[in-house]
């Protein structure tokens, strides 16, 4: 068969190796995957388990529980300081097929949307199974990888702060200017892993918008599956319908456990974990400095640090199946996240511990020095 | 805004309506909703609640963890006598997710779809969303509500058997004389709730074909998300990309605790309950002709009877509304199911006790006659 419909995650071929290396019994460090090694909440799954015993899981509505819908709602207020109805408040299964919906509706009802390059993997690979042609806006280290408000040239914008893979954040300022430019669909799925200043929303700037942030990546619920977006009015009857047909309704222990999310002990627990990430940060950057690579910018929030190794290769993909190969360290090839100078860099997450960081430090720098 | 972009279920007007009779205090009997009563299996619980206690809840790989995919296999192997292999058994969070990457797959690679009117309204929805045309197959009383092959004109058919709305099953023969003539998409979520024969699989007949199933039904874990598709070998990575990308992975609890569905007293449970839903079956359409409903075609399997209600309305839709206000009966329209015809139908499910249906029965006779 020709070329595959959608593009696979590059970074899945590199964790497939590593996996056959690890087979060998060799040991891989892990820096390529977006995923949080911290536990989740205790009382998470202590809800979980109440749950369980004492109800069965049927479905929902497609919007998801409105207690979920009402928490969100009152957690934006608070965070934000903007007013959030839980009417407007859609849970979905992920923050995944809520973005496809939406993609869905804002290319229909607003037009066409354009996102960053390079960026999350997933918006262009869904503009294409949706048959809707995207427009790349490529950034450069030169703007800290944003998006710049004269870049913008159709009617809806995808803005990712913090961002995947280069961990930029915009100030309000600057999403106050794209706003005035576009339809933005604000994915904030990194919102709460900031290390300086907090990220703004884009609800503190405009109404002409869609937020779409999950329990993933802050909340640690990775595997449970469950995201939620904030639509302006005339955009929710059309995005749940589209829920409706394609997931019917969220996983109901999901929905019901990730209320204890919202508990006051809960959030400073997971508010104090960013300090771990933070530390690992600096270990993180200080050290592959000193391997030779450069970070044109440094990530302000996310757990990434996108590297320029072009001092070493003119060609990210390669050399991540290389530093795998001889090293045992696992990296996301900048391939993964488009097409603007991407063959230049990798990305590095710290999803792993600091003494993990530092082990894989040492082995490239015995390596690449 | 003009029309929505994707049809809304209609049948959740009904839920709405009835909720609002359900607040002023009145008692409605839920006839219209498609979702098994049954508690789901204790061992299913149990499972879920041992893997809270002894691991976090990680991404898993985007086609599911390797052993409820051998499990599947196996399963198939045992109950149809075909050969499965785990490779291309594919895990979603329900079989929604499946159906709507494979809908974008075969009608890619292979072609125009079809699919029967009355039928699962998600067929087309999808269809729609996909920008992909496909082509309504009217189905008549007179073919027991089956396709018929003189009828496909396309390169792939969605079959489900049994199926939703009607309860029709379709025999080895029928589905062997199908496959003939199309690429089939086998929606067979309906499995194991049959009444007199088993229904065949479409992977008895061919192997040009991908299956869509799930948990939801049979197995009874409706509000858990899970399902899985059988894919022919050229179809694995590109369905699977689209997952990755649209859902990343199957709710990670979800996909362990299922494991317990294959044990064996699981198992022999689950197949006990037919009879619970069979005896439902009788009382329900006995009673329904008392009423003086028409059934053309009684249900074969599944857990509805698409009953003909023309004796007592041009409009089925709003007969639904009138049965609801005035009895407290609430149904589903034949309009969720297409345009042929529909309006002279109405899905009673028998997804509540034999009491209820009885006291619903009894409603609707007063009124009626």
């Amino acid at each position: 068969m020709e070329r595959s419909l959608v593009e696979p995650f590059y970074v899945m071929r590199v964790l497939e190796k590593a996996k056959e290396i690890e087979k060998e019994g060799k040991e891989v460090i892990h820096l390529e995957i977006g995923e949080p090694d911290l536990p989740v909440p205790k009382r998470v799954k202590e809800k979980a388990k109440e749950f369980l015993s004492r109800f069965e899981q049927k479905y929902t509505e497609s919007a998801g529980i409105y207690p979920l819908r009402e928490e969100i709602a009152r957690y934006y207020c608070e965070t934000y300081q903007v007013e959030v109805e839980p009417e407007n408040v859609v849970i979905t299964p992920g923050s995944s097929p809520g973005l496809l919906a939406v993609l869905k509706v804002v290319s229909e009802r607003i037009g066409q949307i354009s996102y960053s390059d390079p960026g999350y993997p997933c918006y262009k690979n869904m503009l294409n199974l949706l048959f809707s042609e995207g427009r790349a806006v490529p950034v450069s280290p030169e703007s800290s990888f944003k998006v710049l408000p004269q870049q913008v040239e159709t009617p809806a914008l995808i803005v990712n702060s913090p961002s995947n893979p280069t961990g930029v954040v915009y100030t309000l300022e600057e999403l106050k200017a794209l706003s005035e430019k576009a339809f933005l669909v604000s994915d904030e799925i990194y919102h709460g892993l900031t290390y300086f200043e907090r990220a703004p929303s884009v609800l503190e700037v405009t109404d002409r918008c869609v937020v779409v942030n999950g329990f993933s990546k802050f909340f640690l619920m990775t595997g449970w599956r469950l995201g939620w977006l904030i639509l302006p009015d005339e955009l929710v009857s059309d995005v749940t319908a589209i829920l409706q047909n394609t997931v019917i309704s969220p996983s109901t222990l999901s929905q019901y456990s990730a209320l204890a999310c919202f508990e006051k002990e809960v959030l400073e627990e997971l508010r104090s974990n960013v300090e771990v990430f933070k530390e690992r940060r600096e270990v993180l950057l200080k050290g592959l400095k000193e391997v030779g690579f450069k970070v044109p910018s440094e990530p302000q929030g996310a757990f990434y640090v996108y590297a320029d190794v072009s001092d070493f290769t003119e060609d990210s993909f390669s050399f991540a199946f290389e530093l795998l190969e001889k090293v045992g360290v696992a990296v996301t090839p900048g391939r993964d996240f488009g097409y603007n100078r991407t063959n230049e860099f990798i990305r590095f997450s710290f999803c792993t511990s600091v003494e993990n960081i530092e082990k894989a430090l040492e082995r490239l720098y015995s390596y690449l020095r």
